[in-house]
């Protein structure tokens, strides 16, 4: 009955039944996170395609997970039993980009990647970055209001959103937010939208604010004995009241998983290393750049230099990129996301590596160490259960050492469904109520996303 | 009753009921807006004051309008007939300036200019600088998304509030976003709060982003025939790829206007004047000022020149800061604040002469004009009622002209009472019921300010 009326309503090739099809779009790479199997994906090609298959699902109270191309770490994508799956890849237009106004229009389905290429071609950038940007949509980096390397000097994914089309709980199709540079013409619904995991209604339409592209960077690179050290060179660099345009750290664990995918030659005697970059122009960046040397090295860098070649220090950021998928292949990681200030920094990383030792759980670290937010990476051997057991243990550990610290359960990947524990204490009853009650005001038949960012209460 | 019961849970210092009082505290700086007279003033010292407050006014169902300075121009602390005001003068503390964190936690009676003075002192800098910034709080500027001079490069309020602690309308004390520099827990409460003229929660304490203190700046004016030339050199500007810290537009209505009242010896004869700055360090600056200034020559500036001197630079930067309050000695002024695409702005400052001469109304000019955030400030003698209307015609017709042309009614003012029938038309019903959802959902008694921002539907 649901497939009949959206046969109904839309061309035939917007819908898939094929069942190793629907499979693989069950989820996304939270590999921890449970999920259920659609009742029928569809790909549709336009903002009133998406209407109609919102319609759909309001008529017949069936659950409606939207999706761009998986990559999320926390369940935000995983289907519930019996849903539609809505997948963007066939909405990968991008209307327009214009470097007078500094915006660009782009449908959801666009690669971040994509986006950032059109920019370039007009000497215009889009700033946010998540380590997936080859693959990520910008449609799901709005739903989860994604981080990335530059935000540390640039900010994240709600910072560019000025507007959005958008798909209502109510099947209505709407404009929020606007294209000119300020405006407070009302509540701002576009910004709640950005991170609302698709619960709030479904993205048809984004537009962008860009920035002219920036100078080349410097790169800085230091090899500290560990994650602390490490941490306490970030806490000068931010001490210093330098703002690099990246600061990021990579474990050895995760060179090495990197080096064995990709033989990059990355092997190293460092158990840590950190990666700062300057995109100040001119003197100003090598000043920086010194800087951070200097901070580096005072922190006990084993070994730190200037890169002058710039094909190393992107095959370091390259490393960093691929870090997450190398270490999948060594088994399901289970992945935090934990922020925490930025002076409290060293204090955390010391609290994961006793976390690691307390539950006997193999913890790889990746950063973006200048924001303050982790990602420890939780390794089990395939199919070994009392391990998974220990990591989950451990994961708890450090979600509550976050918030002890004064920090929150997600930094950049959103709540979806492994972070929802660490949010109902972060939040508090008070909010929570708040989040329910503006999840029910704009999606009143619960049909959007539904048990993703906050679980339904218990009445 | 609600003034004994309000006598049960507050010391007696913090009620006001003294008529003459009262009245002071009526009404914004909207003088066209209609208000009532408060029933009661509260002057709070704490957030449990003010969630007092709020639960004696959930108990007896009366409205609460909630208010700072009361520089506001659009009447959105303007009293409901028989209402509480609250004001948040009492509540001054600077709680916290962070210069590793880089952030301030300040109570929201705290006057803009003076977070900006004790930033100052440890080198760092709260950019948000509305024209009202020697007289208005953090808490106003937060309630109202304020904007300032230095949008064009910084961006408005809601860029720097990373978290506040709010009184909800049903009466419970929450904290909502973060002190981390990056945090996705949960919906963005904290952003839905920022503009929403306190019509879904009173703030009690915020939280700000701030930045280094940045280089000095590089002034250059420029003067020109038309206010229709001067957005032809702010079009260039934009179209050139330059990124001023400042670039404003002021024409000898305003001048005129300060120098009658400050004796400044502004009198000039240009018609406009264009101010642009730079703040970029170093030999970047000088470039950017030279850009500049060769974009005002190419659009026809009658003079034009990179100010060499500081007071002569801070002086017309003052004037346009004055030019409001100037302005309103010489009768009631009505002032807009809509904003369009940048491209678009020598369109829109045409169409505003013709709606001023149509009408037959004198409208003076002020502009964020690298933002495209014009401010048409109409003029009527006091007590001509005919002139009133005339000047209500042109209002009307300039609001529909921004958005014939893409652009919004209010960029930064707030829509308040004024804005409220532009409001309507720019959103559409389909967004005005989003509205009204999250409204009833966050203030379920109707009890904050009610009546600002989105009117209640009519059932």
């Amino acid at each position: 009955m649901l497939i009949d009326d959206l046969r109904a309503v839309l061309p035939e090739d917007r819908i898939v039944l094929d069942p190793d099809v629907l499979t693989g779009y069950a989820h996304d790479e939270a590999e921890w996170a449970p999920h259920g199997e659609p009742a029928v994906v569809v790909r549709p090609r336009t903002a009133q395609d998406v209407q109609a298959v919102v319609r759909e699902c309001v008529k017949h109270r069936v659950p409606l997970v939207p999706r761009g191309a998986g990559t999320g770490l926390s369940g935000g994508a995983n289907a519930v039993a019996g849903c539609v799956v809505l997948v963007t890849d066939r909405m990968t237009a991008v209307r327009e980009i214009n470097p007078v106004e500094r915006l660009a229009v782009v449908e959801p389905g666009v690669v971040n990647d994509d986006l950032r290429a059109a920019c370039a071609e007009q000497g215009l950038w889009y700033p946010p970055d998540p380590a997936s940007s080859p693959w990520s949509t910008i449609g799901g980096n709005v739903a989860t209001n994604a981080g990335g390397v530059c935000c540390v000097k640039y900010g994240v994914t709600r910072d560019y959103v000025l507007g959005l089309q958008v798909v209502t709980g109510t099947g209505e199709l709407v404009r929020l937010g606007r294209r000119t540079a300020k405006g407070v013409a009302g509540y701002d619904l576009a910004g709640l939208m950005v991170g609302s995991e698709g619960t709030l209604g479904v993205i048809t339409e984004i537009t962008v604010r860009l920035r002219a592209q920036r100078a080349p960077e410097s790169t800085v690179a230091g090899y500290f004995d560990s994650t602390v050290a490490a941490g306490e060179a970030a806490a000068a660099i931010r001490a210093a009241g330098i703002v690099p345009s990246a600061l990021e750290l990579v474990d050895r664990h995760c060179l090495a998983a990197v080096d064995a995918w990709k033989n990059m030659g990355l092997s190293s005697d460092a158990d840590v290393v950190l990666l700062g970059r300057s995109d100040a122009p001119g003197a100003a960046g090598e000043h920086e750049a010194a800087a951070m040397l200097e901070c580096f090295e005072q922190a006990g860098a084993s070994w730190a230099a200037q890169s002058s070649d710039q094909t190393e220090a992107d095959a370091l950021f390259a490393a960093r990129r691929l870090a997450y998928p190398a270490l999948e292949r060594l088994g399901p990681v289970l992945t935090e996301d934990v922020c925490v200030p930025t002076h409290l920094v060293p204090e955390m990383l010391a609290r994961i590596d006793l976390a690691a030792k307390r539950h006997d759980t193999q913890i790889a670290n990746i950063a973006h160490i200048g924001d303050g937010n982790l990602h420890p990476l939780l390794i089990t051997p395939v199919g070994d259960e009392p391990a998974r057991r220990r990591a989950q243990a451990a994961f708890d550990d450090i979600v509550a050492d976050a918030l002890a610290l004064g920090g929150t359960v997600t930094g950049e990947h959103g709540v979806g469904l492994l972070k929802q524990p660490g949010l109902v204490r972060e939040l508090g009853p008070a909010v929570l109520a708040m989040h329910h009650a503006v999840k029910n005001a704009l999606d009143p038949h619960g049909i959007l996303n539904p048990g993703k960012v906050v679980q339904e209460p218990v009445e």
